[in-house]
């Protein structure tokens, strides 16, 4: 026990009612979130970003709760949360897909862009941030309730590209806009569903009252959120860090022009970091809900992961556009120059990951 | 003049005849390799590798030759020491070229198989040193004195390269050897001809009389040596070295997709300060004769330069090669991807520099 209180996650010993608080906090959360949408969906533009700001904030939740529902599960009715857990992930998963085409098509697009001096370069000093900044316009996008293809959205400005690298982003404009056309009328389909509407009433139980297990009021919080960091920590251990630390060590890019379609091998262990570290951070809400947001080194480690993801995602998006029939060589050169492009970011990625992670083991040690 | 006592290149006061000594023995190593040149020549196979060694010897003097009438000129008849200079320029260039596209070759040869994952990667903890080690197989093949086009040389090594690697390889290898080819003929049509001759007589008078200026014998070459240093440190003041130390900063691709077909304008400053650099070595070998090899932070320095510039021109080779006509989409593709890895390998190159010159200013301040 005396080991317990080395452990940062368990400063006070929290009541188990924290838990049942959290959950109807999110609970409640995502059932405004679902009025906002109704109230604002349907197609109409003028509601086109409060129904995305809902559509975010729904998942958020789902998210949350989600997580709360793993990490504190020995508190909880198993069969509930079990049967609502996978229904959450769905939930989440079916929301998240449009949001994150139209950012990889927007990041895809900014590097393009940097990659033919279209863009200009930040001042000596302040190193480039590719791909940066564009999660705002692709999150504009996300949640328009027209159908996609009658709501014009504004071209990839392509003003002063390379005719390869103007090709590749039209490409990849009318690849990845199809998928977000798709991903969007799924989410529609998904937020009419009897599957969604079992999803919004288990939630509406939990905003009400929350299904403890008959001994969790006298449980202690901290052994399930130390577990939970056990996990993130374990699974870093398990990462190359060491290489990672080394600047330019050239390993994302290894297997770049392998014959495998599949996603980079190499990159799983660093997702399931990036899902652990947010089931940690969730934690840390549940049990220091006045120090929400949590650590800034902690944000920044996950904000690295987030972009490794995205560099992942894109690299391999490129990748794929690069095997579409009878493109244009020059097409299929700008495509390589924007996949290598991507995995470097995602080299850059882990890098900023371990920085930010040595100094937080520091710091926690 | 207190301040001269601080200069690192001023330890002792050398005698003016240090820089005709030093000419001197340059002198007769180029005069000894162009011998072993003539005797090892010819197009006798066996004697390949000997022809080969002499022609690097050959360039070596006449470089450090070059360097040491431009940093002590105001010691020597200017007349005799500015007809020469250009000579010896012209002679290293031509001999330089054959190596530099073999060398190239086998840079681009290695990327590709890391890229296709065909070369084992080194073991979590030592970072990939991309293109490293290819330079003792490239610089076999200099100065095989059969014409190239008979002489079979080990073919890129394409066994695991996807379809697009290698037929990207074969291409690279088609126009780099033909470019070595030429070279070769033009490098043994250079020591044929009158002009070679005329260097080479030049040369000779050196070995055994140096042509002094009537004050040299009196002067102190600290100035001149220190004038060389002040000419490297004001260019590396004029590099973008701060974004350099930031790894990662993205600037190396900068332009990857620009329509312009020119070499990099952001590589030239750097390419400058690697000459510079040189110039600063050969004038410490004048001066400090017994300290040879000098500084190991200073030849690591111009390692990471000779590294900047191999991979600058590996990744012009990759772009250029990419415009040739009717070439399959994959083979282009392939192309995209080993030239945004070489140009992050031209960003890696200024982050190392950059480490080392930092040091560098430290100890010497």
């Amino acid at each position: 026990m005396a080991q317990r209180h080395l452990d940062p996650t368990n400063t006070t010993a929290a009541p188990a009612d924290a838990v049942a608080g959290y959950l109807r906090e999110r609970a409640t959360e995502f059932l405004r979130a679902l009025r906002t949408h109704r109230e604002t969906g349907g197609g109409m533009a003028s509601g086109a970003e409060e129904s995305t700001d809902a559509a975010l904030a729904l998942r958020r939740s789902a998210r949350r709760i989600s997580g709360t529902l793993h990490t504190f599960r020995p508190l909880l009715d198993a069969d509930w949360s079990e049967s609502l857990r996978p229904e959450l992930a769905w939930l989440s998963g079916t929301l998240g897909r449009e949001h994150a085409y139209a950012a990889r098509l927007d990041r895809l697009v900014t590097a393009l862009n940097r990659l033919s001096g279209a863009t200009p370069f930040p001042a000596q000093g302040t190193p480039a941030k590719p791909g940066g900044g564009s999660r705002a316009a692709g999150a504009a996008r996300l949640g328009a309730t027209a159908p996609a293809a009658a709501t014009p959205h504004p071209a990839p400005d392509r003003g002063n590209l390379t005719v390869g690298a103007a090709k590749a982003g039209a490409l990849l404009d009318r690849q990845l806009t199809l998928a977000r056309t798709r991903a969007h009328s799924a989410a529609l389909q998904a937020l009419g569903s009897s599957r969604f509407h079992a999803v919004a009433d288990s939630v509406a139980v939990l905003a009400s009252e929350v299904p403890l297990t008959p001994t969790a009021t006298a449980a202690d919080l901290g052994p399930l959120a130390a577990a939970a960091h056990d996990r993130l920590r374990d699974a870093v251990t398990g990462l190359p860090l060491h290489t990672a630390g080394h600047p330019y060590n050239a390993e994302a890019l290894i297997h770049g022009l392998s014959p495998d379609t599949a996603p980079h091998p190499q990159d799983a262990p660093w997702h399931q970091v990036r899902l652990l570290l947010r089931l940690h951070r969730y934690a840390l809400e549940v049990l220091h809900p006045e120090s929400v947001p949590v650590d800034v080194r902690l944000l920044a480690a996950g904000e690295a992961l987030n972009r490794h993801r995205d560099a992942s995602e894109a690299a391999s998006a490129a990748a794929a556009a690069a095997r579409t029939p009878r493109i244009a060589p020059a097409t299929a050169y700008a495509l390589g120059v924007l996949h290598a492009d991507q995995r470097h970011e995602v080299e850059a990625s882990r890098f900023a990951f371990q920085q930010c992670w040595q100094k937080e083991a520091v710091s926690t040690s």
